[in-house]
């Protein structure tokens, strides 16, 4: 069972204009700004309780936060929940007939294990899920 | 300035079809139902660490999450977050230009008072501020 959120991802078509709100306006801390050349999108994570938000703004439009962007407009884009072991997670929600984007977790470089699941399977949410080292 | 998230919601068709992932597949703890014939929505809510995640369910096709569901399909709603003093957090947001739904809070039966901010000042998110009693 998932403890917490991780993290809101929400596609921007432009970060500045986004901290301009997020961080400047609203108040919340910038804990830092990151150019993820692998998933093509430079990324600001601000803090907010236990979670972060995490606003994506495309480096590219054909890349997957371009096209969303370009077919739903900029809003939030996934949820991120954390669980404690991510390959049990997986394979009880195959057993429970949940259609996987990612069946066996990813790993980034900071050894995060994470895995999509489907939006026909949630009620129309990107859920990603996170196993932290 | 926002200390927590106190919900994220998710808008569905059938809050039965929703439940059947969120509860029982992903196993999320579902703390109760509620009708809210104000807002003709039906909604579960669900614990997810320190927020809260609501399924609205509309009880009728033609009001807001109905034509949210018309529009856009299923999935991420609005995000609300907590704050100390609703009335001077609006203040400073209209002096800062953001452009706000409810220029004054409302209040809910239970003593939350609330008030939304337009998705075009917030790079497309409508977020929801609550002052809990």
């Amino acid at each position: 069972m998932p403890h917490r959120v991780n993290h809101i991802a929400i596609a921007v078509p432009d970060l500045a204009g986004a901290l301009a709100f997020w961080r400047d306006a609203l108040g919340l801390p910038l804990e830092r700004r990151e150019t993820n050349p692998e998933e093509g999108v430079e990324i600001g994570f601000l803090a907010l309780g236990e979670l972060r938000l995490e606003l994506l703004q495309p480096l590219e439009p054909q890349n997957s936060i371009g096209r969303f962007l370009e077919k739903r407009g900029p809003g939030l884009h996934h949820m991120c929940v954390e669980v404690e072991d991510i390959l049990a997670s997986l394979a009880h929600l195959r057993g429970q007939g949940v259609e996987l984007i990612n069946p066996t977790p990813r790993t980034r470089p900071d050894g995060v294990r994470y895995a999509f699941i489907h939006p026909r399977s949630t009620g129309g949410v990107l859920l990603e899920l996170y196993e932290l080292p």
